[in-house]
C-alpha cells in the first residue's frame, strides 16, 4: 500500500494520461492530469492477484457460477455499510453509467423528466438527454461552501412530467456526505412527486475520517421506489473492469429491471467478476481504510495550498477524491481562470459548467495521485495566480 | 499452439465445466462437457501476453485512445476477409448477444416480428422474446444433411409485421458456409420484405479447409439495410472478454445505432480491448490457421465415429466447431436419445429444440477440445448406442 509510489501510466491506454494532449493540448511529459476520476494507485494486492491468476490459467471462456461473486457483494454491504441485501437483488451492469442508463430506460418514457440536484456528475445529464428524456435541474444551495438542498424551491420547479430522481450520495462534485435529515428530505421529496429514486452511491467507501455514509436503503418509506447503485470500480480503482452493482429490493421494480436486462442481452465480463470478488474482502477493506487516510492527507495539503490563494476556495470534502474549487472570488471570468490552470499551471481539470447549473465558477481537481504530485499542482496553481497575492 | 494439451478448467469459473453438475447432474470428474460454445484451448500467446502485461502494470483505470484497437479490427477484416471497413463504422458491444439485442432495440418496435432461419443459435429467440418482439421462424430445408433456404416458402410465411432478419453466417448449428447465390437470395428476400438485415458472422474465421466465407457486405444492393457483426471472442476463445464488433457502413443506420449506444451508456472493458487488439494480428492469424486445421481433425474423428452408429448422422461441417447430430434414424424419441447421451455417455450437449423448429431430433456437440477427449466421447457414444449395431 505504497500510495506515494509514482507509477508511469503514460502509453498504457490510460484515458487520464494518454488523452491529455488530444483533449487539453497539455503534454503528459510535464502536465498534471487531475480530470478523469480514476486514481494513480494500484488496487489492493488481492485484486492484482486475481488478474495474475487469470493470466496464468490462460483460458478466458464463458464465466459460470457467480455465487461467490454475489456473496462478496453481500458481505461488503453488510460489513462496511451495515446494509443487509439478498443475492437475488443484485444486477451487474457495465459500470454505473450503463446502470443509470438502464434505470432511465426501464422506469421512464421518452419525454419524461429526470430530476438532478446540480451541479452533479456530468454523465447523468448526458445519458438522460441521449435517451430523449429531459433534465430537470434543482440547483443546490451553496451555503458558505457547503451544498444543501432547498426542497421548497425544488417543489416549485416540478412540472408534473418528472418520473425519476437521480441522487449522487456522497455528492460528486462537492464531496458532501448527506445527513440522515437530508436523505429523509430527499425521500419525502421523491414520495411527494411520485419519483423513482435512483441513489448512486459509487463513492460510499471513499470517506474522509470521521464521516459516516448512510445508505438510502436505510431511510424509511422509500423502498418501493428505490434503486441503489454501488461499484467496486471507484473504490478499488478498477474502472477498466466496467462493472456496477444495481441493487433493487422491491420485487416489482426488480422484475421490470430484470426484463430490460434480458432484453438488452447484458452479462458481465469475467475479469471484472474475478476482480470484484477479490476486492470485496478483508484485505480489500484494509486497503480502503489506508487509502482513505492517504486521500485525507492529500485533501489537507491541497485545500491548504489552494485556499491560501486569494479568491480561490476549495469545498471541504467529506467524501470522494474530487476537490471542487470555486474561483468566483477572483472576479475572473471562466475562460480566464481556466486558462491560468490549464495553460500556466499545465493541469487538466473538469470544467464546472459540464456539471450543470451552479458549476459556472468551479473547476474539479482529482487529488487521487501520489502526494508529491498534489504538492507540485499546488505550487503551480500558486504561481499561476501569484499576481493575486 | 499445443491444442492436444489437457488444461484443467474445473474450479476456474468456467461455465462449461463448473456448471455441469448443476445443469445436467453430470460430474466434472468424469463427464465431458460439449455444450457451452467456448474452446478448451488457450488463446494465442499474443493474447495471453496482453493479459500478462495488464497484470504486470497493475492499474486498471479508464481506457483511452482506441485508435490502435480500431485499426486492428480494420486490418483483420481486410487481411482475412478482403473486406474494407472504416474505423468509424465500428461499435463495440458487450458481446454479440448484447449486439443483437441493441439491433433489435434500435431498429424494431415492440410487437414487430424478427425473421430467423431455424434451427439457429438459441440466444436470438431469447432476446427477441425478451424485448417483446415476435420470432418469425423460416425453417431451413434439410437436403440430405445440408441446410438450404426455401425462399418461396419463406415468402409465404411473411405477415407484414416483419422488420428484421437475423442471419447466422456461417450457420450455427449445421455449420453451413452460405454460398454467394444463397447470400444473394437472402439479400433479395430482405429487400422484398423491407427487412433490416443483421448478419451475425461470429464464426467467419472458423472455417474447415477449402471453405471460403463471403461477408454479407460483399453482396450487392444490401448496404442500406445491413448490420454486420463479428467478434474476437469466438475466434480466439476469449468469450469472458465480452466484446463484439457491430459494423455499420450505412450513415443513417449508423446514426440510429449510435444514438441507442449513447442512451444505453455502453462502453467496453479494458481487458477486452487489449486482448482484441493483440488478437487481430499476424500472430493471431497464424494461430487461427493452426486452430482450424486441428478442428478439422477433430471433425473427421467425430464424424467418422458418430456416423458409424446406425441411425446417427452428423451434419458435414463447413465451419464452426459445433457438430449437429441427427438422431432421427434411430427411431427413438428425444427423451430417449438424450438420456443415452447424458446418462450413459455422460456428455453434456445442447438440446436441438432450443434452436427452434427443425431441431427436434438433434443434439449439438462442441468438438473444440483436445482430440483425446473427442475420441473418448466417440467411444462413449458408440457404447451408449451399442445395441443398435
Amino acid at each position: 500500500m505504497d500510495f506515494d509510489e509514482i507509477i508511469d501510466r503514460r502509453g498504457t491506454h490510460s484515458d487520464k494520461w494518454d488523452m491529455m494532449q488530444a483533449k487539453y493540448g497539455i503534454s503528459p511529459q510535464d502536465g498534471i492530469p487531475m480530470w478523469v476520476a480514476d486514481m494513480d494507485f494500484r488496487p489492493p494486492a488481492c485484486v492484482t492477484g486475481a488478474v495474475e491468476g487469470m493470466a496464468r490459467h490462460g483460458i478466458y471462456g464463458y464465466y459460470g457460477d457467480d455465487r461467490g461473486y454475489r456473496a462478496a457483494i453481500r458481505w461488503w454491504m453488510k460489513e462496511r455499510h451495515g446494509w443487509q441485501i439478498e443475492p437475488e437483488w443484485i444486477f451487474t451492469t457495465h459500470g454505473l453509467v450503463n446502470g443509470t442508463a438502464m434505470c432511465i430506460d426501464t422506469f421512464t418514457e421518452p419525454g419524461d423528466a429526470v430530476v438532478l440536484f446540480t451541479p452533479v456528475y456530468h454523465a447523468f445529464a448526458r445519458v438522460i438527454n441521449a435517451a430523449g428524456r429531459e433534465v430537470r435541474e434543482c440547483p443546490l444551495v451553496n451555503n458558505d461552501g457547503r451544498y444543501e438542498m432547498d426542497f421548497a424551491a425544488c417543489d416549485a420547479l416540478m412540472t408534473g412530467t418528472e418520473r425519476m430522481l437521480i441522487l449522487c450520495s456522497p455528492h460528486n462534485p462537492g464531496g458532501r456526505v448527506w445527513t440522515r435529515a437530508e436523505l429523509q428530505g430527499v425521500a419525502e421529496f421523491a414520495r411527494r412527486h411520485d419519483l423513482i429514486l435512483v441513489s448512486d452511491e459509487i463513492h460510499h467507501d471513499l470517506l474522509m475520517p470521521g464521516q459516516r455514509h448512510i445508505p438510502m436503503a436505510h431511510i424509511d418509506g422509500v423502498a418501493n421506489r428505490l434503486v441503489m447503485m454501488t461499484a467496486t470500480t471507484k473504490t478499488f480503482n478498477i474502472a477498466g473492469a466496467h462493472l456496477g452493482n444495481v441493487i433493487i429490493a422491491d420485487d416489482g421494480l426488480r422484475a421490470r429491471f430484470a426484463r430490460r436486462m434480458a432484453a438488452m442481452g447484458l452479462s458481465p465480463n469475467s475479469f471484472g467478476l474475478f476482480m470484484a470478488e477479490a476486492a470485496y474482502s478483508e484485505e480489500g477493506a484494509e486497503w480502503v481504510d489506508a487509502l482513505c487516510a492517504y486521500l485525507d492527507g492529500n485533501r489537507a495539503l491541497f485545500d491548504a495550498g489552494v485556499n491560501a490563494i486569494p479568491g480561490l476556495r476549495s469545498m471541504p470534502l467529506e467524501a470522494t477524491y474530487l476537490a471542487w474549487v470555486d474561483f468566483s472570488g477572483t472576479g475572473m471570468d471562466t475562460a480566464d481562470f481556466t486558462r491560468r490552470v490549464e495553460r500556466a499551471a499545465r493541469i487538466c481539470v473538469n470544467h464546472g459548467p459540464t456539471f450543470g447549473t451552479g458549476g459556472e465558477s468551479f473547476l474539479r481537481f482529482n487529488i487521487a495521485t501520489p502526494r508529491a504530485r498534489v504538492a507540485e499542482a499546488v505550487e503551480r496553481l500558486q504561481a499561476a495566480f501569484a499576481d493575486l497575492q
